[in-house]
């Protein structure tokens, strides 16, 4: 890894001074935010959010004008990023953010009587977020990782993304401005620009967890850092993914054409720059597609990338591709300038898995692969073939029924979310979903980085045996003030606990 | 890490030859499992727990020969593990287990139109679960870390402790037989020797996750390997722990006799040997329980340690302390043959703080250090002084009320599990209980080892887009037919997913 250079290089690094005081304001805030109500947290959540929307006329031209993205995608970010602060918020107060599970005195258990055990989820302080480039908003500072570690009651500190600078310190400013207003404590959230600044951070004792979206290189040496500190931290990374998508004989037949335009459009979205971009399609061979998929992806207009550094990784890329002896160009896109054009290449499932080194890599950017299978025991080979991915997609008929079943076990397997008929680009935020993903989707495949059990990565569990209740924190007295969900003698509920008379 | 010699060393380390087979057995039952109902799992687990209990009259002999334990407490460890797999039975039968979350679709939403989203949690494959010397039962071959792997649908693979062999091939056989007979996957169990056997198996790409408990050192080797792979892998490391005591001035003024029994009880259990042994005792200086603390451990008859390794490994810990010019020894232990009996040493909060590198290191064995400290604000600094612990202590009456507020912070900051007038060793096996802590007690802190969330660590999330029921796992329909507790929509029920009609 080396320094990236962006075409917009007017802010600074951090100096080792000012990580510093940021690191120790992040220190400082660990403990009342450990301590805070989750009604109180609640609420400084729902000031950021608040603040956000506010701010979105004064971020969403700065941020076109470093990202290249265009108004409706970046304001549709920002409504995401401040629904996402509010469902955590809703989690707080309802309490399952919390996890309070409270196991009554048993003095009659076996082997050996039980006191009484109340439990509950603390924050593991001060958290590092690296930012990534493709979302400004929904994947940056004020993303998902920000968003659920400040719900756990984490300081956070941001390590900035170099690809909008000045959209990551507006927005750090509208939030950190929101928090104080709303009573938060000082040091909640911090930003920091410069990659050594990132890379220092990381090593630094005071900081207890980190959380990245980046490329496989990048997230795999941060993972060895942190894992190899002297106090190794946890590291959830969000690495790369594929996202392939089957569709079996009778979709096909029933739906090519709109499966061609279904495709073009999730490929290209955002100019081919998301996660969850389908970077394989694969066709029975037969399909007789060929015009609609290059009239598809031909119709698509040319738009600008992200910065000079990914748009020279996607040429580098796709320039590989098209020197592949297997693999046939059906459009050829145009990668001039700082933009680029869609291109469409098609091989077999017999060259995919001559070549699976460079045909199954991230080619981050407007291209994809359609790929012709023989019979289904060649997909289930090319299924077979794929390691871990944020999600699989699977385009059939209730007469595809059969070749499904054999098809999906493998999918659950390699994929963290299945999608049914649909395209894997858009990724709702809601209790159900899963962002996640086997290595290298993520560093980490028990966690997500999207929906409201994101937090738990910036958790652990406290559990106070027999301790009076005037010691204890408010979600665990016996009277449920809070009124929040707990689990109690094994029962989820939002009553008070029973009193041993009734109980038992 | 050298391989450990044993007083047992009968028994030959598998061959490579042998762990080959076991991988690709484990492998193979890997997609079996993944698919079983949670019912059908419960049914293996409750058949485990009988034969466990059924061959206890077999078991314990050996497991007394081997680890020089009394036949009570070895009796006390087979009933606590069969226990525990009854509870990740009834776990999974509840259906928490699973965490079957379901958001149906919602057209409405904004920014974009949610779809129907399906999510529970799936297991991550086969788990490699390196048992403990200490409790030959409870953290070994038939312990929380096999029962939660079981429980999550992982094939297990155990490294046996080398301290005993026998003990651990006979029970593997046991629980190997009931689940064969009971209709679960060939190769659910496997167990192998040999610390080679062990390193090359967490190497093994078919190994998915790893569970351990043992040294700091060994933990951290092993924790690094698991890092370091080219798919890094979970690692759960159990490593050190030093559950410290603080016994405020009105606790010690009213209840300084019986303190004094029950932290010699307590440090002493199992010959000290236990994971939550209480490695300093904190007093008020001028206490004026030297004599009581004396006649407590000096009381405690000399017993076996567990093997060779471990005495010797003690004898030159207590020797080291001996030696502190910060340390005065109250009461000097004999650790003359495979024996140890109490040694109780005496320091003051400044001698303590000059020289944490060597007094704030855990001493596996039944020696514990009294501590006095001069004030509360000496207190305070004593308790900032720890790292990371799964226990922390406190002996307070209602006078004790300010100092408590003051420490109890600190503690919950350091510690898993807070314990009120009593005493840390006796972990019982209940939702609410929480057996981990920050780095060093364990690698992974946000993680249990004991408890039903311990299956977490063996499981990650996979979301169901859009799919349709015939599809699905049974757990996501919408009949609930298994009775399980889900989340739908935001809230935790054991009904059916209601239908638009009823729902909006």
């Amino acid at each position: 890894m080396t320094t990236p250079t962006t075409h917009h290089s007017a802010v600074a690094d951090t100096t080792p001074q000012e990580l510093e005081s940021t690191l120790a304001a992040a220190q400082a805030a660990a403990a009342p935010l450990a301590v805070s109500r989750p009604d109180q947290r609640a609420g400084w959540l729902r000031a950021v959010a608040d603040a956000l929307d506010g701010a979105a006329d004064d971020l969403v031209p700065v941020a076109m004008e470093e990202s290249g993205l265009p108004e409706p995608r970046l304001r549709g970010e920002v409504a995401r990023s401040s629904g996402q602060l509010r469902m955590f918020a809703d989690a707080l107060a309802e309490g399952s953010l919390l996890e309070v599970v409270i196991d009554t005195a048993d003095p009659q258990a076996t082997p050996v009587p039980r006191p009484d055990l109340r439990r509950m989820l603390v924050p593991l302080g001060p958290v590092l977020v690296f930012a990534a480039s493709n979302f400004p908003f929904a994947f940056s500072v004020c993303g998902g990782d920000t968003a659920s570690a400040l719900a756990a009651g984490c300081p956070v500190v941001v390590k900035a993304h170099p690809g909008h600078p000045r959209t990551s310190i507006r927005t750090a400013d509208a939030m950190a401005r929101a928090l104080a207003d709303a009573g938060a404590p000082d040091g909640a959230l911090g930003l920091v620009l410069g990659f050594d600044t990132g890379v220092a951070a990381l090593r630094d004792p005071r900081i207890r967890a980190s959380g990245f979206t980046g490329s496989v290189p990048a997230g795999k040496a941060l993972h060895e850092i942190a894992a190899n500190r002297d106090e190794p931290i946890p590291f959830y990374g969000e690495l790369g993914s594929l996202n392939p998508v089957f569709v079996l004989p009778a979709a096909a037949r029933q739906r090519g054409p709109e499966i061609a335009q279904g495709y073009a459009g999730s490929f290209t979205l955002g100019v081919g720059q998301f996660c969850t971009k389908p970077g394989l399609l694969f066709l029975p061979a037969g399909h007789g597609l060929q015009d609609d998929l290059v009239a598809a992806a031909s119709g698509v207009p040319t738009a600008t990338m992200l910065n000079e550094r990914i748009h020279a990784g996607y040429t580098g890329g796709v320039a590989e591709l098209r020197k592949r002896a297997g693999l046939q160009e059906w459009v050829h896109g145009d990668e001039s300038g700082s933009q680029a054009s869609a291109t469409l290449l098609r091989t077999t499932v017999p060259e995919l898995l001559d070549d699976v080194d460079v045909v199954l890599e991230e080619c981050f950017g407007p291209t994809s692969i359609v790929v012709e299978y023989a019979d289904h025991d060649e997909l289930l080979a090319a299924a077979s073939a794929f390691g871990g991915n944020l999600t699989a997609t699977v385009h059939a008929e209730e007469q595809d029924g059969e070749q499904v079943s054999s098809l999906l076990p493998l999918l659950q397997e390699r994929a963290g979310r299945v999608v049914w008929n649909g395209w894997p680009t858009g990724v709702a935020v809601s209790w159900a979903m899963h962002h996640g993903g086997p290595f290298p989707a993520t560093v980490g495949s028990i966690h997500t980085s999207v929906g409201v059990t994101a937090a738990r990565r910036f958790q652990r569990p406290v559990c106070f045996q027999d301790t009076p209740a005037r010691h204890l924190p408010q979600a665990l007295h016996d009277t449920n003030t809070l009124g929040l969900s707990r689990r109690i003698d094994g029962t989820v509920t939002r009553d008070d606990v029973p009193t041993e008379g009734e109980h038992r």
